[in-house]
């Protein structure tokens, strides 16, 4: 029985999670679970799984007056790094992620690392802990796990890495429809069913450079060794170039649950009835074309933000997570966004190799200024500052 | 430095062998060159590698007078297994390859395997025989060099292969179109420029039927697990499907130097920079379909000898070596080729479990009675009998 805690059971890839295990009982064994604010859901979980800790990293308070039973009640970074544990999920969104992680790697943990934001803003600090304390970082990102797939085996590094994108519903829109793009459009994606925040990323582009930098960090592999390929069918997850210029793919009907059972059964594979196949009878021709960055804003910012380091990737991801919550609430446009964390990048002054303080200190920052914008424009002032 | 024998040097795949040891003097030694019946051309190999052993297969004696170094002078299966060789390159056709690589594998070499031939007549001698005497056989057909690096690093056998196939130039002819087919058509594939008999096969899809039976000795699949894919682009060389429904593939620009340079190469990969590389601004949109075995004679009958096992696929190849040269001597249609073939099969006394010796008679009495069949078509019998 792998011994497993989940951090963030209650959002999307956490309930996906927690599917794939409920069809192995006698493989997986979940001994700590960690909620986000959906109290009624994490009960529920709690009740099914019994596990030896939980935790709600939005409300710890009101969870034990759910579950009173003070005795299993443990932080997300005492849950990650328990003697317990053998594999922490991080299936937590944002920044929450990062400190239960280090915890995890710090304590020589395997960690499943879908919480993309993780690498993103502290790619270098995790990078060396994972090798000082031999904690090894197994991706769930369908992407990220294809190129881990593609990379098995393999003695040398992979001379170019080719991330797969849908491309998201708005591929062919112009400037000025794009200006119109609605809530309701945004969260619908053509593809992937996925939490709000990443659904709006994915439209946006944004996601494709956040998992670029991830990738980076991933793979020790140069920024400028990292393409986008714009793949709407979304059936090939991604490739990898090699010295001799082999090219390996990793393809399956887009399903999550596939790259989480991956993370989990790892360096196996099981059969699972309820994972789709490719039924070759069906697949459309799968086309591919290399993105144009300039076209997506999003996109062009998250690749500069991850080759200039330091603190910007930081900034980036705190900037964007406060505009996507403002377009969300239908406070500003869909191309807003993309203005919004631009604004941000530019009046931030970088810090290079920062440390873990100073990442916060900058997330803090980035998240306050990206929300002063948004109160500058209430006053009507915003609109001309941009 | 790697020493190389290298058996069927002046064929196709022979020179491209060389082609690419050119680019790596450092890395590879010839030690041994054996050729066909193109003397001149051996005869300009020796003297540019010059190899401790050579042997002409056809002409013996006659490349003796050319290069006059009795010394010099070995047979295939001593060349196959002398103590300096350490990578045995199989690039001889037909049968020719069967003898020498049970020879270098009864000396625990590493064989490097283009000739099919080898294994679909003699599939479980030789795959006992590797077994028992730790010798590694390495893929070099495009397919199988494919399914091979997808395999890399993966624990379990995988459920299923799919070998890719362009269709060859007939796929979307007619029968009446096809029993119309020249010389010349078949010689032209859309793709690949190949030997003469390699690339009738894969105008008839012979050659993916023989490549189906290959690729169950290789990798140990049942073949009701390997399943065939028209892909016209040539670009995918071939799938592999895992028990999680995962699905690793392989691509490169068609070109034959890349997987007989990963089988030179394994484990490693070495950049190359006359081996072409994909771009992925000229891909064209890249498509799949499940083969119908009942549009292709010859594949059927090849897959139907694969399951039927014992001296069936000698009698296959036999047969059809004998029906390719028909048809490229004018002699009979295009469409002959399959029904030669399987009147062949259908009068064969099929032998399970055949020693070497009951593979070489049912080669004989197969190619003994395929060419009996043209002779009484010259007599006009032949036509009739069909």
């Amino acid at each position: 029985m792998k011994k497993i805690a989940l951090l963030g059971s209650t959002g999307s890839i956490g309930q996906q999670v927690l599917d794939v295990i409920r069809f192995f009982p006698d493989k997986f064994e979940i001994v700590g679970l960690a909620g986000g604010k959906n109290l009624e859901l994490l009960k529920r979980q709690i009740m099914e799984f019994q596990p030896k800790m939980f935790y709600s990293s939005v409300k710890p308070d009101l969870i034990l007056n759910l579950i009173q039973d003070e005795e299993k009640f443990f932080s997300m970074e005492e849950m990650a790094s328990h003697p317990e544990v053998d594999l922490v999920i991080v299936a937590t969104s944002g920044k929450a992620g990062l400190s239960p992680t280090l915890a995890a790697i710090k304590a020589g943990k395997t960690v499943a690392l879908a919480n993309k934001e993780v690498l993103v803003m502290a790619g270098e600090i995790i990078s060396q802990e994972a090798n000082s304390h031999k904690s090894q970082i197994l991706p769930i990102d369908s992407e990220h796990s294809a190129i881990w797939q593609c990379l098995l085996g393999e003695k040398a590094k992979p001379q170019r890495l080719f991330l797969t994108a849908s491309g998201g519903p708005f591929y062919n829109y112009s400037t000025s429809q794009l200006e119109k793009v609605t809530v309701e459009q945004a969260l619908y994606h053509p593809i992937w069913r996925m939490g709000r925040k990443v659904t709006v990323d994915s439209a946006t582009l944004m996601n494709k450079g956040l998992e670029t930098i991830e990738a980076h960090w991933l793979f020790a592999i140069p920024l400028e060794n990292i393409e986008i390929l714009i793949h709407p069918q979304s059936i090939v997850h991604s490739l990898v170039e090699f010295a001799d210029g082999s090219v390996k793919a990793q393809l399956s009907i887009p399903d999550m649950r596939l790259p989480i059972q991956y993370a989990l059964t790892y360096p196996q594979r099981l059969h699972n009835l309820e994972l789709p196949r490719l039924d070759w009878n069906k697949i459309e021709a799968l086309t591919f074309e290399l993105v144009d960055c300039e076209r997506f804003p999003c996109l062009k910012l998250a690749l500069d933000a991850g080759k200039s380091g330091g603190t910007y990737p930081t900034v980036l991801c705190a900037a964007d997570e406060v505009a996507v919550e403002l377009f969300l609430a239908r406070e500003i446009s869909f191309t807003d966004i993309a203005k919004m964390v631009q604004k941000t990048l530019e009046q931030h002054k970088n810090i290079t190799q920062p440390s873990l303080e100073e990442i916060l200190a900058a997330d803090a920052w980035a998240r306050e200024y990206t929300t002063s914008l948004s109160c500058h424009r209430r006053a009507n002032l915003w609109a001309n500052k941009l």
